[in-house]
C-alpha cells in the first residue's frame, strides 16, 4: 500500500465524516442505509422509503441503472427511477443513494442523487472513477469481490486524486471456494481498514451472504466489529422482488433489525 | 449436505450443549477458550493459566503437538507439554485441550485431556477422526481453510457415526487471495451452521487474522453473530514465543477483552 | 450458461473465424499475437514490431491507454501511442490491437485500430461491452481475473447481441490463493470453452505468470490444450520497461518460443 | 521456500530419477501411471491393468483406502484390494502404486506395493509423511488442494528428512471459485517447481478437472509443458465406477491418448 498519499493514516490521522444530504457517515453514529436493490415502480420505492425512514434509516438506497450479468437481465428503470427516487426524498426527506455505471451519466446522476455508488464490477473503473471524483457529491466505493484491500484504497486514491475527499468503503463479500453464501463477507476487512485508512466503512451484508436470513446476525457483527455502518437491501416483497429478493429483508424484518441495533449501539457507542 | 445423518437439524432440533470438565460449550453462555498456541516451558503455561483464569476464562488451551509446515520448526514438548497441562488445570481448576495429531497418540492424550482438538489440518484426515470418535473426551473440530462448510460437517458426521457425539466446531478461517490478514475468518460460516446442525460453534480470531491488534473487534463480532465462544491466543510474552507470537494477546490485552465482552454478553444474551 | 443466445455452441455448431487486418484468428492455424505491453517510444514499438513481424507474429499488441492500479503510476501514451502503431502498421504490415477503458474513446480506437481489447479490469463493464459492440472492428475480450467461464460467456453475450459477432476470448489467468505465479492460468478454461461456445480462445501466458521464465512452456502448452493462438508480451529490453518487464520476452527469447511452436503447430495440426 | 534443505534445486542441481520397480520416473521418459481410481472387484482392475499394459502404461494405479468426504461413502476393499493388485502385477508385470491413509497400515502396503501415494488430504498429514519417509518404497505426493508450491515442497522435505529420498510430486488441481471443473488445475506449477525442486511432477488431469472429455487435452498440455508424466483415471465402464466415475476414460479413450502423447513426446523429446 506504499503508493498511498491521500486516503491512507498517514497522511490523515482524524477519521473523515462524509455529509450525504443533512446525515453523517463517520462520525461515531453507526449509520443505516436501506431501500430495494433496484427501483421498479412508484408504489415500491415510495413505501419502502416510508417504512425505511420510519423505522430509522438515514440514507435511502435505490438502483436506477442495475449492472446485470447477463445482457437479456432487467437493467433498471433509468431516468424514470431517479424522478421516484427525488419524489421518495421529498416526501420522506431522506437522501438517496444512487450507482452510476457510465461516466457520460454521472453529470445527471450527480444533478439529483445525494450520493453516487461505485458498484463491486467498477471498483477498477479507472474511468469512471475519475469521473465521480470530479463532481461534487459523495462517492459511496464497494470492493471489487476479487480485490485485496491494497487494491481497494488505490480506488479509493483514484477518486481522492480526481479532487473528491468525500469517499466512502463498502466491504460487500469477497470470492471464494465457499458456496453456502453467495460470497464470502470479509469482516477482518473492517479493523484493517480502520488502521490502513481515515475513509469511513460500511458493511453490506445483503450482497455479501445473498441470504435474507443470516443478514441480521451479519448486521450485528458489523456493528461490534467497528464498521461506521451498514448498506441494505429492504423490499415490501422480497418473493416478488425483480432483482436480488431472496436477500433482502421483509420491512417488518428490517425493523425489528433496528431495534436491535439501536440497543447494540447504545452499549458500543 | 444430503449426506448428513446425526449431526444435521434434521436429526435434532434441540442445539447440543458439551460439557469439557465441569464447563458447558452450547448452553447459551459464551465460552472462552484462551492460553498460548504451544506449552513452551512450566512457567509460561503457569502464569498464563493464572492469568486467563483470573480473567474468566472457563477452559485452557496449549498444545504439546504442533504439526507445522516445516519439518525443522518446533514441533511442540510432547509428553512434558501435557504433564505441564495438568499441573495447570490442578492449580487453576480450568479443564484444558490439546491437539492430536497422530491415531496411535489418542489413548494417551485422551487419558489426560479434557478435550481433544482436531487441527485444521487434519479436518479431512478420517483416520483420526474416527479415532477420537472413539474415546469418551469430547472433540473440538477445526475447519480446514479449504473446507465448505458441507464438507466440515461431512467430518463432523465421521466423529458422531464413530459413537462420539460431543463436537464442538470452531471457524479459524479460509484461504482466499486477500493478503492483509493470515486467512480470511467466514464470519457468515456461523449463522450458516445455526441453520444446518446442532451442533456448537466457536471462533479462533487469532489464527483466523494472525494479527493481534485486530483479534478484539473479530471477538465482539463473533459474540454479536452469535457464536457460543471463543478460542484464543494469549502469551506472557507475545514478542518471545516461540509459535504465533504476532496472533497473540498479551495478558492485559485479553483481560481488556474479556471485560469488553462480558457487557456484550449481557445485552445480547 | 442458460441466458446464452449466441456465443453458445447450441446456437452456432460451427468454430468462428475472426479477421484481424487480413489475419484470421480460429480457422485452425495457430495465431500470435506479440508485441509490448505498452507504447513506450517511437523506437521501442518499432523495433519490437519489426522484430515480432519477422519472428512470425500475425499481429501487433501494444497499448496507448493502460489502466493501472494505482492513480500514480504511468498511464499509457493515449493519442500519441496510437499514431505510433499506426506507423508501425505500415511498415511492417502488421495489423495491430489496442486496450480501450473509455466508452467516450472507442470511436477514436475503431478509427485506427485493427482490434480493439477489454481488459481483465472492464470485462464487466457492461457499458463498455455495449460500445465495443456497436462498432465494427473485431473485439478481443479477456477474462476478468475473478469471473467464472459462464459469466465471461454473459460477457460476450453483451457485445454479441449489440451488433458485433467478431469476439476472441482471452485467457490470462485467474485470482487463487497461490503466490509463486502473478495468477493463476487456468489452462482447462480452453477445452471447456471450445465444448460452450463457437467463439476463438487465445491464452494470455505473460499477464497470467507475471514471469518470462515460464511463458515459452505455458506457451507449449495452450498450444497442446487446443488454444488458437497467443497474446504474449514482447520487449526489446525488459528490464527497462515501464510497465510489466518481469513478464516480457526477449526478442532472442520470442524468435527461440516461436520456433518451437511452429514444429509443434505442424505436428498437432 | 527458505526452510528447504534437501528437495531444493540448491541442494542438488541434478534432477532426480525416481524408480518404481524397473520403471523410472523422471529420466527424461514421459511415464504413465493410468488404472481405476479404487480396485472394485477381481474382474474390474485384471481386464483394466492388462489393457492399460498394452496401451503402453508403465505403472497401475488403483486403491485399497478410499479417504472419502462422507463415511457413508465407498471406503474401499483393504487387504482384499491389495491382494488383486499382486496379482494384476503378477499377470501383467506392471508394478503399481496404492494409497496409505493411516500411518498403522504404512508396513502392510509397503510390504507388497512398488509405490505409496499421500493423497490430497493428506498432504500435511505429518505424522504420514514421517511414516512412510521411513520405509523403503518411492512415495508418491499430491498436492493438497490448498498448498502453494511453497507448502507442497516442505511437505516433500518431511519425507526426505526422514530418510527417503525417492519422492515424486503431482499436481492434482487447486480449489477456486470456478465451477466448471472439480478443481483448477495450476499448470503453472510444473515449471515453477522445475525451478524450484529436482524431484519429477507428474500431472493429474483426472482428478484435476474431474471430467473425462478434457482429460485428453490436458494431458498434452501436462507433457507440453515439461511434466514428467500423467497419473490418469482409466476404468473399462466409466459409468458404472463406484468412485469418481465421470473423470475415468474408457479404455479405447486411454489408447487413443496414448497414442497421441507418443507422437508428441517424440517431437518434444
Amino acid at each position: 500500500m506504499k503508493s498511498l498519499r491521500f486516503v491512507g493514516r498517514e497522511f490523515q490521522s482524524e477519521s473523515s465524516v462524509v455529509k450525504v444530504g443533512g446525515v453523517s457517515i463517520g462520525g461515531g453514529d453507526f449509520s443505516v442505509i436501506a431501500g430495494p436493490c433496484a427501483v421498479e415502480s412508484r408504489d415500491q420505492i415510495l413505501s419502502t422509503a416510508r417504512a425505511v425512514a420510519s423505522a430509522g434509516a438515514g440514507i435511502l438506497r435505490g438502483d436506477a441503472y442495475k449492472p446485470r450479468t447477463s445482457p437479456y437481465a432487467f437493467q433498471g428503470l433509468g431516468q424514470e427511477a431517479l424522478d421516484l427516487l427525488v419524489e421518495a426524498r421529498a416526501e420522506t426527506g431522506l437522501p438517496f443513494v444512487a450507482e452510476v455505471v457510465d461516466p457520460r451519466h454521472v453529470e445527471a446522476v450527480s444533478s439529483v442523487a445525494d450520493m453516487l455508488r461505485i458498484g463491486t464490477r467498477n471498483m477498477a473503473n479507472y474511468v469512471l472513477l475519475k469521473e465521480v471524483g470530479s463532481q461534487p457529491k459523495p462517492v459511496m466505493l464497494k470492493r471489487s469481490r476479487t480485490a485485496t484491500v491494497g487494491e481497494w484504497l488505490d480506488a479509493a486514491e483514484y477518486i481522492y486524486d480526481s479532487g473528491n475527499h468525500d469517499i466512502v468503503l463498502v466491504e460487500r463479500g469477497i470470492r471464494t471456494f465457499e458456496t453456502s453464501t453467495r460470497n464470502t463477507l470479509d469482516i477482518s476487512a473492517v479493523p484493517v481498514l480502520k488502521t490502513e485508512t481515515h475513509l469511513p466503512v460500511l458493511v453490506d451484508p445483503s450482497h455479501a451472504s445473498g441470504r435474507a436470513d443470516i443478514v441480521p446476525s451479519l448486521s450485528r457483527a458489523a456493528l461490534a466489529v467497528g464498521a461506521d455502518g451498514l448498506l441494505i437491501d429492504v423490499h415490501p416483497d422480497p418473493p416478488r422482488a425483480i432483482v436480488d429478493g431472496a436477500q433482502a429483508l421483509t420491512i417488518e424484518e428490517f425493523e425489528a433489525l433496528m431495534g436491535q441495533l439501536r440497543a447494540l449501539e447504545s452499549l458500543l457507542g
